[in-house]
């Protein structure tokens, strides 16, 4: 008798999320294996003197670029911003960019505005950057060099290895502009090493704390200094997977006006880190809880946010500008658990697609 | 027989906040009397080579720097920036301030880390600039020079006329320091003749328009350039006095990620405008609508959008970066007759003061 033909498996809802998500530690390593690369691009922005560094990309890309404001604050102490691709690209008559590094930031390497403007900043004599998960992408040709994040091929549309390798990789760009790349490289090094467990553990603990959320329409999102990109980064994950109305704030925002909105069924995700901004973000942690408002604590300082409902700490790294790597993790994995509890597939948000090809 | 003692009569709903939106034209008058100074500011950058802009300043304050973004980028076309203010306050090892022109944005000159943070670029050798409505504040006298908003007093909780001048202000700045500060102040007072018909008339006109919303929680208000201000001001205004979760997104935002959660309760404001973001914008809207998203339309352009279920159209500016000051308009006055029609008080946010003096 022939064996009966086996049918192809029926897909598990969010299963490339989930796999994406497991896979992130590895994608750390793999990226570090181009270390003399990044050290490269670190000595050519000295030998340039472009030291202010532009960075341009859309959705978690762009997340991650408010972490290269820090990190490129903090280790070289050089001014970076999320530049107005509108300016350059839409009115083509921004700012001079003759003196500046760009760095680009896109998954694949195709989204049309990044490319137009580092083809018109290098044009204008910048020194541009790519860093992308596709080496052979229009990006990767349009800019004078190029970082791979070696994150291997992400296919779930909502990003997560990708994300955290553009952290690894501003981070260790900044490290080796500071003279301190191979130190950084041994943190991130690190940093991999605890966040496998951390997953491992999260994947089991958090689908019995999301369950609470499913009837959730809206959320804050707050997080301050390097963790302003983990608070943006959830807050999309959860637009995206869940539908739920996550906006993303610093601490000092959510004081400035949006508390005003807070009620029981509005709760506020907390990202408290211990680093220099911790006071300020246990400061506005305590009034939206006076507001009424629901509070949800992750990070390393978790534990520090008195009356939090729902409390998911993430492990110290050996330095603190770290933490961002580990603390979206469990962001991630609540996006994957609430969608799933919600009857949605993480793996295919509603009307998106994976490369955005929009003006 | 003496006459019954009359008792101070009961404030109505609003009455402020709809004064001081009233009072919009005017402030942007006053504020011109003031040129003379934003020439001499605009000169000391120049003679100081100080043409790296970063603005600092929370909540409305900092919605109008993203304006600054554009005014001076498009102006002088100079690089201005949202700085972090957590780098240079809180861990105390940022970028070197020097060589820059700090604009620190407070309508109450007493926002304590804006005022730290301008000690310290000042001490840094930045050039400091405070634009502020208490020329006698304490942020005043921490820079070097001060402009001042002259709107008169702001007693509603929720910021309208500073903001206005607060636009104003920037715009003047950056034109004086492209050498087009006449003609630019001369396009102010033409629009300041523009609100004010436009106030009246949306006064009448939006309560019915805004009825419909009663039971909205969730808004995303789409706007690009210097119109990405007005999305952001707007959406403050609706979470401060209507407590809808309303999140500011630029066009190409909303298409990479947040247009997953639409549905025909999340409505979409667009804020379409007559220049060069028209395309991006209109492209978006027309993506949100085939995701099911109801569309509001607001803007010199409101009637370039397709199947909006609400249209608020402005006048054209006679200068196009001028329109930011009319169609801010629309959506104060939303969140007025919008707040009044849920019962709420616009004068009276739940939990806000009028300072905040938060970390």
């Amino acid at each position: 008798l022939a064996a009966e033909p086996s049918s192809s498996p029926e897909p598990v809802a969010g299963e490339r999320f989930l796999a994406e998500i497991r896979e992130q530690p590895d994608a750390i390593r793999s990226m570090l294996a181009y270390d003399r690369e990044f050290a490269l691009v670190a000595r050519t922005m000295h030998e340039r003197g472009a030291s202010l560094v532009r960075m341009v990309g859309h959705g978690s890309s762009d997340n991650a670029a408010s972490y290269g404001v820090y990190a490129f604050g903090l280790l070289p102490r050089w001014t970076a911003l999320r530049d107005s691709i509108t300016l350059t690209v839409y009115f083509r008559r921004g700012p001079d960019l003759s003196g500046s590094t760009v760095v680009a930031l896109s998954q694949s390497g195709q989204t049309p505005d990044v490319v137009d403007y580092v083809e018109r900043a290098r044009a204008a004599g910048a020194f541009t950057v790519a860093i992308t998960n596709d080496p052979s992408s229009e990006l990767a040709s349009a800019a004078e060099a190029m970082l791979p994040l070696a994150a291997g091929e992400e296919q779930a549309v909502a990003a997560t290895k990708t994300y955290v390798n553009q952290l690894a990789a501003l981070g260790l760009l900044a490290a080796h502009a500071a003279g301190r790349g191979t130190e950084f490289g041994e943190h991130l090094r690190a940093t991999a090493d605890r966040l496998a467990p951390l997953i491992d553990e999260l994947k089991t603990r958090i689908p019995a704390l999301a369950l609470p959320f499913a009837f959730v329409g809206r959320m804050f999102v707050i997080g301050r200094g390097p963790e302003f990109a983990t608070a943006r980064e959830i807050a999309l994950k959860l637009l995206e997977t869940c539908r739920i109305a996550a906006e993303p704030l610093t601490s000092t925002d959510l004081v400035h006006g949006p508390i005003a909105a807070l009620d029981s069924q509005f709760p506020v995700w907390t990202i408290a880190s211990d680093d220099e901004t911790l006071p300020g973000v246990l400061d506005a942690a305590e009034r939206a809880r006076a507001a009424g408002g629901t509070l949800v604590a992750s990070g390393t300082a978790a534990h520090r946010v008195e009356g939090a409902s729902c409390v998911v700490p993430v492990p110290s790294p050996t330095l603190s500008l770290c933490s961002p790597l580990l603390s979206v993790a469990p962001g991630q994995l609540f996006a994957w658990a609430l969608a799933r509890a919600k009857g949605l597939d993480p793996d295919r948000p509603n009307g998106l697609t994976k490369i955005t090809l929009a003006r």
